[in-house]
């Protein structure tokens, strides 16, 4: 993504967690426009972990965190549980999460996943991990 | 300085030293237009290190380095030697003289230096560093 022409030079897109929730997650839960469309839309469970940095680069620094929104899958149509299977793996959740406060209020959620090389209940642990608001 | 109004959310001021030459102090050199005013200019020779961080603060968020454009102040009218003493003590430069290089190509200098509190060649070191392109 080029944002040179947005953004004057030196800035990088470094969100807090309350900006994550507080603006970009729920201006896009409620359509409204995002000033800068610097987070993309993927289909987590299409695309596999290290495929997601060329989707989501931002400009032409090294980068190891990447920004997106995903829909989420639902295991069985009438069941709250959700899929969260790619074709080489799967993520799966850990015990860490961790509220989200702004003005010491809660406004959300942080879930911390890990992704695993496999198939469940087996599977490889990767270094990858993703955190779901 | 607020930046809320110009910047979307998220976005942190974090320049490369190209970045600071290149665009921010060529074009402060050129009296071109900069496109926001993140730098702002300060006498160094009036001002204490510590009192540099509020009046180069950006938004609300704890910083640990603070940019800002100065004049040299000649030491004498017709000598090359700079001034570099305020009330409280002075800046002195250190030996670990940096190219900044873009593309390849070297487009300036960058000076350390350290501030001392009282009087040369005296003087307490103290932890402010000072980098001069």
């Amino acid at each position: 993504m080029e944002m040179e022409s947005c953004v004057p030079p030196g800035f990088r897109f470094h969100p807090t967690e309350e900006e994550l929730m507080g603006y970009y997650l729920k201006r896009k839960i409620n359509s409204l426009k995002i000033d800068l469309d610097v987070i993309v839309d993927i289909d987590l469970y299409r695309i596999e972990p290290w495929d997601i940095q060329d989707r989501c680069r931002l400009g032409y620094e090294e980068q190891s965190e990447w920004y997106f929104f995903s829909h989420k899958d639902k295991k069985y149509p009438t069941g709250m549980r959700t899929n969260k299977a790619t074709a080489a793996g799967f993520w799966k959740a850990t015990e860490r999460d961790k509220a989200v406060l702004s003005k010491n209020r809660i406004i959300g959620m942080r879930k911390t996943l890990v992704f695993y090389k496999g198939r469940a209940p087996n599977g490889r642990k990767s270094d990858w991990i993703m955190h779901e608001y």
